[in-house]
């Protein structure tokens, strides 16, 4: 089994992004699993022809896709990907739409193909606060996720996929002037081992 | 030098208390430091008597009294104590004062003799989320900290004392149904080394 | 020109919902537009088939749908309705489903086709927080969203129709034991009034 | 009988204060009580001098002072001052004192000598969400909560007085990029209202 997961690069005035910093932490190998590790650009632009080429390179049986959620308390679990671009900050390449979809003429949104309940359960189970969320935004995180799922759909891959957003780390909440939950990164990475394992064990 | 630290009792539904756990983790020794590890009732009546005859067995030089405030996104150094036992909800005992003093007689309320800003500084120094707060309420952890520093006061006692609150640990959080901010027990017991270190080695 | 304006009865434990009070107190006409209120159940099951003869009785040009959102500073302005329904707690008739679909077999969401930007602007216009928002939840207000563009969408009908998250009264915050952010009614109702404005007199 | 209404001029960016404009709104009698309105500067040097010049020249048996709380979703009815200036952003004169008394050699901190809890009732009874706060911060909302409470202790004035901080109103929150709550400026000055009744008939 070939699962591949995303993190961005820095954005947004920080200097790290948590949710590679988590990936970059885990394992190459999970139990049988190979574990393949790319870093996307906080681009609307370039973000997608990138994650459609690591699947293309790749051909991953599950694809995880994660992104920062400055200010969440626990690692949220997206249960939803909409067909909007929405920016209310330019992204990284300086570009801020508004009211733009994502893929001219896809449906309106697309469900995660990940077990995103036993995913959730999982991680509260072994003490990493964690929920279900409806909505990734229509920033850039969403875009991936909304490329990704029509990707799959589109093409009919036998991939399951989707996006977990994690919270700021511990040090980028310790720097800031303004209290905000945060999370330790080495959590997050054990989170998404954890992840990783609902998807090698499915119940 | 003989450092004390008083932790909670688990209360409110809790099976634990992060305060206790995070002092449990502590090593018997930091530097040239004796650490001194008491658990405090939460109780209006006998915590402030307990922490009186740890005083008089232990004689320390510094005491942190240290206690769980649920919601918090990260350690927050106490500023005051006030002179007020006002509870919403009843103690480990029952007991729920409504506007009743502490101590009788008492000034309306103590600064903490802590160096509460260099503490907070060292934390987020080290990536731990911190700040200081001005109110530790009006519960019991309040009535622990205006008590040790009557205490300090009234006797003129060589001994620096204050308080600290923690977050919810992440274990607390993942198992509530709504989100809340939390921190790893470890990095408690991190953040309480570090402010310790601070009374070590003032600048 | 004719408006339809849903709210709902009270669930949870209040006494009122704000949702249909605000919408009580709106004129029956507003321009050269006749105003219809109707009030919903908070039942899963039948919420959609009161909504539903409603459209068939009035055949209104437009329709909004208004909830009560407890916990939100402003009035939101809702987007998307997911084909989903998933309660953490029971409706009014005691049904709680979990992940099951709205409309079996329908498309996984449905965007909004109330003009949400310009309501949103209007309101700030007139000094009344709003927002857009991405998620309209996975309760009774997402059912009654989805349930109403899934009928204009298959049945193509000349409707403009969505739905609006309003906060808590002031009476129903003022009676909470922690602090909640609230609006006073007559300032929803305003909003509302501002709402169907827009659709009265479109950019 | 005479009461005294103190606000504040703008500041942190904002084009009003709140807290000046409730007041400015209250009728120059309620009942038998005639009402004195001054609006002091948002400066740790002069707040002070301007509240004491008013108490002498109006002696009022009463005084009532009023700030913004940012953030607030309810009117907070102050209990507690601190003998500490810390500011983390400089005052309308561009002073930023760090751990700075506001009297030197005062007692550390004074409980208000308003009826905190009578009025919280009688607000939250009249549906304004109200509750007692056990820190005014170390700004100059604080700065004046403090000289009011020396003046009448260190001069034995026959003076109830204390602080009310009241949230933004909805104007301010309307025009903010991310949500926060609000209340009307007719709801704070009722809110005003009604605790200058509570002074008027104690119970």
């Amino acid at each position: 089994m070939k699962i591949l997961l995303t993190g961005f690069e820095p954005f947004g005035g920080e200097t790290i992004n948590p949710s590679f910093e988590a990936i970059k932490q885990l394992p190459d190998c999970i139990g049988s699993a190979e574990i393949i590790k790319v870093q996307l650009p906080v681009s609307f632009e370039s973000s997608g022809p990138v994650l459609t080429e690591a699947l293309e390179t790749y051909q991953p049986d599950a694809v995880i896709c994660v992104g920062q959620a400055g200010g969440y308390s626990g690692i949220a679990v997206e249960r939803v990907a909409v067909n909007l671009r929405d920016a209310t900050a330019a992204d990284n390449c300086g570009i801020a739409p508004e009211d733009q979809p994502v893929i001219a003429g896809g449906p309106d949104a697309y469900f995660s193909s990940l077990p995103v309940k036993e995913i959730t359960a999982a991680l509260k189970h072994h003490g990493i606060p964690a929920s279900v969320s409806n909505s990734a935004g229509t920033y850039v995180c969403n875009n991936v996720m909304y490329t990704l799922l029509h990707l799959i759909r589109s093409r009919n891959l036998p991939i399951q996929g989707g996006f977990i957003h994690v919270p700021y780390s511990m040090e980028q909440a310790a720097h800031k002037t303004s209290s905000v939950p945060s999370m330790a990164l080495e959590h997050m990475t054990k989170g998404l081992e954890l992840a990783i394992d609902v998807l090698i064990h499915p119940n």
